[in-house]
């Protein structure tokens, strides 16, 4: 009887798991909208590819090496990876029922709730290095970050490794996921330059509408959603009253978190630029998402809500202030996912008495060092072998046609 | 023994809460793409923010007294609200395992699944006053239907208020929320006036037909989606025999309902104008699923699919009878809502016993009264302050420009 | 205590069934999406009407009959159908008690998952006769189609009819669902023949591109969303550990399977084209899902990713050599879900010791040769009746003025 609801609570456990890791991967297309409403449509179809295409090598990559690197082959307190793949065996029936509890989700469910994380910190990049990357160098990039360099800093951090041993807390990944692809879409985007056309010689900046912004909108709603099973799975266990709480506690800060950075960019953007600018409500909400990520366990709503307005208020700077240093990242991911990132991580000391800001800027550091380091070090391959910049050509007339041959609003367009 | 299977089922109740929540929450971009869609690209971005930021006003003044008023503070057949702040204590497990059964879910997956009811009744009120009235006017009225107006008839009626002790019966908020959202759009309207060009001096109608309508079809659809937490969360229990069964037939009965309601506004819509027109379509969906809301457990599937139909009837009838009243609704969101949601509250009583006439009739009164009062009151007072409605100029140019200094569509359009 | 878990363990598969089907449902949006993204402007808001009324009648249709015929009324071995109506009753608790453990999920859950799957097959022709057929006789089509067609091979196979008896396995639909549609549509296009202007005298072939890419890669992404529940809920069961195992292997290999679509489609598209095609590359991610579709849960991931990459390179080919035969598919339907759904059939055999290479290939033709001669005749007497194609002057000017009365994007286009 008892081995009976050991069975029912793996059975609930795993289909909890699997709900949230679906909600996860369907950030993919959050993104992609997010990024193509953003983008001018000359470059629409070509960001769409690369979304489309990053998801499909992300899981593979984590499926033949990734998975294993981070965790099949950790080591506690490990820094030099163990080099494998696939991603090991399902547990056993008899295995489980004898672990005393250890063991309760299927192993296959963590590899799909996992593998959608890295996708998701790829997805980052596309949007920083968008209307002028080429699209086979940024996805040669992808099979690295997603093979090697997202998977050796997983190891460190949640595979138990020396930024994990050093006490590093980051609950669903700011900095694992959310600031290591900043950290990879930084490093593209010094080596890359501004768009042509983006900054003036005396210093001014030209604002680039993105072509859609319903499209925008609904990516970001969709990241929100999504971001329930971000958050929300990450709790890793559901079926006791003790981890339903901490899964509800979960879903309330994730989600008002989230508001406070709608309300706080919005009224940030207003004050600054005397407009409600829609753009900044948007990168609000993502930033409050990813402000709360680190820690959406221990605050209160209240202060979650706090934490979450914080980052809305510094998407705003960050973003005003990334312009004047003439990093151009057209749709503000390094702002979001990077800075907002950082603050996230540096935040859950307030509310979680296990967190230290010690342990905290060890993770950054390292997280950023080697995710940084490594990307500028595959960019710059990428750039001397088959180049990561397309010609001023194609730039002009939009890496579509160049890319992949066809316009994504072949109907509609009356200018560039 | 029992009490680990008690703690399985609380963790399976809050599960399918939260599960259910998300669903309610990813409507909020189906209200966004719906009314994106059927308002003119001028006006696009305007409607967007509104959405983004409504959402974000509704959770953080739910948080902050609605949901205090609603349900913390409510007093068995009260009509006067106790005003107080925050939204409780989470369970014990000690409580819960005392409670004997009465306690079966997370107390914080109760907050988040009744805070995007909040969220929904307000996107109701956008798509009616879209194009012409002022952003932060309507925010501001946002702050007050989600804090106060919104909570206190909830707390009324599922609150355990003076209308649920006369025998109103509203399983999921045909009236509650849905009829609740379009009252205070009307009140709105009534005071704001039709769109320029709307009405001709001799009588005619002009038609102003939606920028984009696979916008408004995705977020139909998405509605359609969430509208299975909306309404099968509402059973608010799925751990047993019966409750399951329950569920799946809310389920079932919400799906057909909707599906009651494309067929039948269709085949209205083609006798009355001779085409098959798409928006009918999607209004007479969304009209299946208001009508269905008000009790989707007791009739049987075929029953359920007439009451939708007869909303999808309806609804083709209401919006054709407003444009005659010159009351102007962009998206038909007051008919869909309002009449239609009148006719679920009714139609409760076909099926379900327990439900009279005189109770529905008591509540249908109750909220309409109430929120339609409460919203003048708001409005005026906004009207006479800061202002309701974007000047003569702004309403030509669109609002998109005047209100968020950006455009929706920057280089699709041809003309306004 | 038994009876009470098993009450839990019928409530988590219930729930389950239900959230997976919800996930189906979704798949709607994803169709509708998908295909209006890839017809031009002129005939988007025709088929999203398509889109929405064959949603609402496949499920009115298997209320009223369909799953009657393939469930309710449904023989061991049978051919002939017993035609009868409605779905049943639903489980007592005393049944259910009593089955021991037969009866493990809600019968109003069984419909609901079952009936989402016959809107996915109907999904599939609109796409197929896309931008020249008439409205109302493809929803007679619709009718015919969901409430016997589909149900009757249903009953062959899901049923356990004559080809369930010879052994033919297609877990979660490639051919059941996927060929289905694909077989109907093909039919109908024969009949139909091509779109003006798509084949020249000279035997070259036009592209005619999609009017909204972003819209197609939305409802790529959606269907692969959807896909989870498609497959996933397919198991039927999860409360325990080898069915939790079960499910959670399902969703590794559906997005591995997509994944290897993916970027086989691409490199494919790459070496013939010389370009980065994205509608190839999101048609291979369909293929990759159709095909792992007969048989998600046999195959190690890696395998699934092959099995997934055979149908990317295969959908390309197709594709391209349907053009050759003048077989005008505007969005690929027939490839996809067609070509693609008889190698996932045949697949099976790989990695499933108990299915036969004899058993499938008399699964194909019994389903093909049901559901295409069928088909032919209904779409016949249609033609003869109320005829199937728009004049030749509705498909210049596009079929939404004509059908629906309306424009899909008013303020946009340019030029036809």
């Amino acid at each position: 009887m008892e081995d009976l609801l050991t069975q029912t609570n793996y059975a609930l456990d795993t289909f909890y798991f699997l709900v949230m890791g679906a909600l996860v991967m369907f950030m993919a297309p959050g993104f992609a909208m997010l990024e193509a409403g953003l983008v001018r449509s000359k470059n629409t179809a070509e960001i769409l590819l690369k979304n489309v295409a990053l998801f499909g090598i992300a899981c593979i990559m984590y499926l033949v090496c990734g998975y294993y690197i981070m965790y099949v082959g950790a080591v506690e307190g490990g820094v030099i990876p163990d080099l494998g793949f696939w991603i090991g065996a399902e547990n056993t029936v008899e295995d489980t029922l004898a672990s005393g509890g250890d063991t309760y989700y299927s192993a296959r469910s963590d590899y799909f709730f996992q593998v959608v994380f890295v996708a998701t910190a790829m997805s980052i990049v596309s949007g920083a290095v968008a209307e002028r990357m080429k699209l086979w160098a940024f996805l040669g990039f992808a099979v690295v970050m997603t093979g090697l360099i997202y998977p050796l800093q997983g190891m460190w951090t949640w595979g138990g490794g020396w930024i994990a041993e050093a006490g590093y807390s980051d609950f669903a990944g700011s900095g694992i996921v959310h600031m290591c692809g900043a950290a990879a879409a930084l490093a593209g985007v010094l080596l890359l330059g501004p768009r042509k056309g983006k900054y003036n010689a005396n210093g001014t900046v030209n604002a680039i509408p993105g072509a859609n912004l319903p499209l925008a909108t609904l990516g970001m709603f969709i990241l929100w959603f999504g971001w329930f099973g971000f958050n929300g799975g990450s709790e890793l266990k559901t079926s006791n009253i003790i981890e339903a709480n901490a899964v509800a506690q979960v879903f309330v800060n994730t989600n008002i978190a989230a508001c406070g950075g709608v309300v706080a960019a919005l009224l940030t953007a207003r004050m600054l630029f005397g407009k409600a600018d829609l753009t900044m409500a948007l990168n609000g909400a993502l930033a409050g998402l990813v402000a709360i990520t680190a820690d959406p366990l221990s605050p209160i709503a209240q202060y979650a809500m706090l934490i979450g307005a914080a980052g809305g208020v510094l998407v705003v700077f960050s973003i005003v202030t990334l312009d004047k240093l003439r990093i151009d990242d057209p749709v503000g991911a390094i702002s979001v996912h990077g800075v907002v990132g950082i603050w996230g991580i540096v935040a859950v000391v307030f509310n979680n008495a296990d967190a230290t800001i010690g342990g905290q800027l060890i993770g950054i550091l390292g997280i950023f060092g080697w995710v940084f380091g490594a990307s500028l070090i595959v960019w710059t391959i990428l750039k001397f072998t088959m180049g990561i910049r397309v010609s001023e050509e194609e730039e002009y007339e939009g890496v579509d046609i160049a890319e992949c041959g066809l316009e994504a609003y072949p109907e509609f367009v009356n200018a560039n």
